[in-house]
Order: structure tokens, then C-alpha cells, then sequence
């Protein structure tokens, strides 16, 4: 099972095996319908009392990824990689440099697996995500304080003692694992006609455009960035990935400074357009996603409905729009500042 | 399909018929597995390296009726009652004389079946709640302060106007409704032992032991109130339902005086075991389930994981645990004081 080899992306196929790889690890996770914030509050069932009836609205159905056993979506693409080592490479063991979600699920699978699994993560690492890690049974390294310097450690680490590394997203067996997210959406909601995601290094948009494209061509793709980190907007507008001097939000999970070249690849083949929100829109979706959706979303996860919120992209014309919400782990006490407390 | 003649009792056919009944209303909710808060964090799944298998432990399933459409298990029993309703009674409306979950839910039912409503709310209602029922189509009435004086003026007006009354718990359609979410554990969880369901009135209680015991008798049904309202409780001891001189909880939905005859009469046949958890106890649940089900849930909603975190009942001999989760409809500013905002 391997990639397209004419175009070198991710086919359906592996996407499809990735969904039978990843079942004893990764949930369906609900999507449901919430009230389309910029849409009058009319019941879509039923028989209604209204003497005329109203033209079909713009419906918005949640994915909710931040119900997962670790609170997003990474584990989908984490445990696809590790699941398809070999029995020596597992007994060796993973590594790899996030110490976000994408390193709690590598963690997690690993764990699963019976695999050793290394975290590399910066000297200023939060107290709660060294022992999420450890939970799982992971060695935790730490290694300076920048992404340049905890992957150079992670590297030689793995030379050292024959690690395989998991990258975060630029990796076809990573995002043919987040593209799974992209099938449970067709299947979940066949009448889909628009679907928002969330762009961090492009591992889940890739994967989710590559599903929903190959499969379903005329539902329309949205990536969605912090406009302080548009990393693959300004790739696609440059026509190659493009290193940004710095990036700044309070979605923590969305700050890549580089797309990748194989995410760059799927995003230029299979997205529509790429719409960008502020972090005042961001923290008003998150407090919108607790109060209408009653589901705890971090600020990344929070993007997506930022940008329907805003009315970017086909928010409102579309009939049945999913926003991903891609994750839920948040500080307690951000999160109480977020939803108004 | 009417009551069981013998007993009284609301029979397995009446929810059955209730669970077609409400389809086009209510909502399949998740149901999914979280850490059981007093077991160790061992993965559930696949292979372990771990030389030798731990013993099974207990697992926990949260059903997040939170997820509900309007947040709530209430729509079952409102919509299942209000949708056997005559034509005639449809024409004429309905009314309530709740201003939380079930008031909503009545609003929102009688829209769907395109029926008038009136809510009568306390003079001091929060806006929030006046125009949460008046976004549904239905009419406020406001009625002094106390309970009475608002069934007191729904009488009232449903004497004058011909409007049918829906009761908050203590109608045989009503149970047969809120017991559609029983059996929907049975089917999403089908090993569970043991299940653990708050007690207002007892309408959610006494459906879901119904379904639950008249489906499989071995299934261990416990009912959990705040140590400020034990209204079941007591009434249980009493062998009657007994007013109580007063309630006070953080758990505003679970405040009921005085169980119901026909919720008192299903407790008693039905419930295993009634247990009582503190305010704080609560307070601590809701943000154990903000944490690590990434739910938000109402302080009436996280009774009873306050429950299995206490150790109560078989919160850690069963094996397979279910606890309702019944509501997420709690206000920003408080619910930001619960999660140590």
C-alpha cells in the first residue's frame, strides 16, 4: 500500500486501510448539529407551525476529533505510522520532538503497540504534559527550548539507539491516519457539501482534503489558519513552502513556521481556499463551542468555527457545512478566561 | 400501549415505541469511555509490554446527554409526551411550569410538532433562560418567585385556555420518554454491570431503571442526589415521597421538594441503590469531566461522576460503568469558577 506514484500523494486506498489499522486505538468520534451561529434559530425537523416555509438554511454539524481518548486527532495518524513498523522496529522503539498533542499520541500508541517511546520536549515543558506523556509509559528528554533544538536531539537520539522517528505531519502514513477523520465525514454526513479544517503543519487538512476530494470532488475544502501564522497560505501563494520570520496565537497548536513539502503538495492538489481569523475570533468560538456545543475545545481546535463565525469561505451558501474541531486540551484556567469567566 | 395495569409500572413496550417515537427530536448521544478517575491509567486495548496482564479493571463510560440538542435528556420525555397529544390538543398548546431543561425542552418539542407553548418562569428568571424558550416560539408568562405560585398560575392558565400540562417528571409519558436513553446503553455498552443516573423528580431515574431492568435484571441501577435535596432517598426510608423542609445544592436541576408518586413507585422497583454526594464533590466533577472527557456539564449533570469519584456504590467493583451525564445548559461565569478559572 503506497502512494501514488505518479503524483506522490496519498491514495484512497491507504487512507481505507488506515481506517481498519487505527480501529482498536482512535474513536468514530460524534459529529452533530449545533445552531449555525449566523442562521435564524428554526428547528430543521419535523412539521413547523410557520404558514410558509422558510428556504433551507446553511446547517453546521460539529466533528468533534476533541472526544478522542487523548483529546485529538493525533492519534489517528500517530498509530497508523507506528502500527505499520516492523516487530524490530517497535522493540527498538519511536521517537519523536512535539510535546503537544501529536506527542501525547505517539505516546499513546506506542503504548499500545508494546513500543518504547521517547519525548523529546523543551526544558520549559508544562508540568502536565511530562506527565500526560509518562502516563502512557514514555520516557520524557528534554532538550533546550526552541522546535530546532528538541529535533536535533531527537535526531541523534535516534542514531544513537535506532529510534524510528514519527513526525508530526510530513509523513504519507501520518496523514493517511488524519485523513480517516475525512471518511467518517461522508459517511457521517452525506449531504456535506463544505468542510472546514484547521491547518497546523497541514498533517489532518491533507489527509481530510485527500479523503473527501478522491472520493466526493464536488464538496468544497476550507483550511483555516491564525492569521499570526498563515504558513500554508503563504506557501500557496509562493508556489512552495516558505519559512515565516515568526509566528504568534493563542492557537498553540497551529504554529508551524514551514508547511511541509508533502502536506504543501496535498493542500495545492485538494483544498478550495484557505481563509485565515484573529485570536479575538478564535477565543469568541471557543466560549461560542462551550456554550451551543457544550464541548471543551482548545484555542487550535477552535479555528474552523472562528471562521464560519466570521462568514469566511461558503459559511453561509453552503447547506451542509462540518467545522473539525480538532482537539480539546486546554489549561483549566485559560480556558476559564476564554469562556467568560 | 398504556401502563402496566398490575403494577402501574411503565412497561419495556412504552419506551421502545417512546425510542421511534422521539427519533425525529431527540438525539443517539454518545457514549464513550473515559479514565475511570480511581484506576490506574493502563490503556484498555491491544497488546501491553507489560510483562505480566494487570487484572481487568474497572472501566467508565460517560453518556453525554449534554449533547443533546438543547443540552439536555429532557427533550425525550417533553417530546414523547407532547407528540401523542390529539390534533386538537396540538391546536390549543401545551404548557410548562419549569424554567430549566424541561421548559426548554417543552418549548422546543411543541415548535417541532408545531404546537403553541407557555412557559411560566419565576419573575426573577435569568434572561438567558426567557429567551433561550422565546428562541423556540413559545410564550413567558412570568409568576411570582416559588414553585407554587408558577404551577399554580400554569393551572390557571390551562383551565382558561385549554392547554394541555406537561409535567416535569411525574407522568407515565414522561418516564417512558427519559427511558429511551436506558436503552441505548444497553446497545452502546453492551457488557455494562452497573449505571449510575441523577435524581431530580425522578423522571430520568425511574425510566432508565425501568428500561434497564425489565431488559436485564442483573445490571446494577444506582441513583445519585445531592446531600442538599435526598428527596428519593428519604422517601425510599419513608416508604412514601415526603416533602422535605428544604433543599440547596449547586445542582439547581435536582432541587425537587417532594419525589413523585409514579417516580417513587419505579424508584422502589426498580433502583438498586441511592447514594448522596457534597456540593464539593460535584464542583470537583465538573471539572474532572471539563479535563478529561472534555464535556461541559452542568453541576445537576456531574452528580454522578461525583459519585464514581467518591468510590459509592460499585464505583469500583463493576466492571463496565455507565454514569448519565444528563445536562451541559450552565452559566459561563460559574461554570469558569468550577474549572479553577
Amino acid at each position: 500500500m503506497t502512494t501514488d506514484t505518479t503524483t506522490g500523494l496519498v491514495t484512497l486506498e491507504e487512507i481505507t486501510a488506515a481506517r481498519e489499522r487505527i480501529r482498536p486505538a482512535a474513536r468514530v468520534t460524534p459529529l452533530f448539529e449545533v445552531q449555525h451561529p449566523s442562521a435564524p434559530p428554526s428547528p430543521p425537523h419535523a412539521a413547523s407551525r410557520l404558514p410558509i416555509s422558510s428556504p433551507p438554511a446553511s446547517r453546521l454539524f460539529v466533528k468533534a476529533e476533541s472526544l478522542q481518548p487523548m483529546g485529538a486527532f493525533k492519534i489517528r495518524g500517530a498509530f497508523n505510522m507506528i502500527a505499520q513498523l516492523s516487530a524490530d522496529e517497535l522493540r527498538r522503539g519511536v521517537i519523536t520532538y512535539s510535546s503537544g498533542n501529536h506527542g501525547q499520541a505517539v505516546a499513546m500508541a506506542a503504548q499500545l503497540l508494546g513500543a518504547p517511546a521517547v519525548i523529546v520536549m523543551p526544558t520549559t515543558a508544562p508540568k502536565v504534559k511530562v506527565e500526560g506523556a509518562r502516563s502512557y509509559g514514555a520516557e520524557v528528554e528534554f532538550a533546550g527550548t526552541t522546535s530546532t533544538d528538541r529535533r536535533a536531539r531527537a535526531e541523534q537520539l535516534a542514531a544513537e539507539r535506532g529510534l524510528v522517528i514519527i513526525p508530526p505531519f510530513d509523513h504519507p502514513h501520518i496523514i493517511a491516519g488524519q485523513g480517516t477523520a475525512g471518511l467518517e465525514v461522508l459517511e457521517q454526513c452525506p449531504e456535506v457539501d463544505a468542510v472546514y479544517v484547521p491547518i497546523g503543519g497541514g498533517g489532518l487538512l491533507s489527509g481530510v482534503a485527500t479523503a473527501i476530494k478522491r472520493s466526493k470532488p464536488s464538496v468544497r475544502v476550507i483550511g483555516v489558519e491564525p492569521e499570526g501564522a498563515p504558513t500554508m497560505k503563504t506557501a500557496i501563494a509562493a508556489g512552495e513552502p516558505v519559512s515565516l520570520p515568526k509566528t504568534g496565537s493563542i492557537a498553540d497548536g497551529l504554529l508551524t513556521i514551514r508547511a511541509g513539502d508533502l502536506t504543501f503538495a496535498h493542500a495545492r492538489a485538494f483544498v478550495d481556499e484557505f481563509v485565515t481569523v484573529s485570536d479575538d475570533a478564535i477565543a469568541d468560538a471557543v466560549a461560542w463551542l462551550s456554550r451551543h456545543a457544550r464541548l471543551v475545545v482548545e484555542p487550535s481546535g477552535a479555528a474552523t468555527t472562528a471562521a464560519v463565525m466570521q462568514g469566511l469561505g461558503p459559511a453561509t451558501t453552503a447547506k451542509h457545512i462540518v467545522i473539525i474541531v480538532s482537539g480539546g486540551n486546554v489549561e483549566p484556567a485559560a480556558y476559564a478566561k476564554y469562556i467568560g469567566g
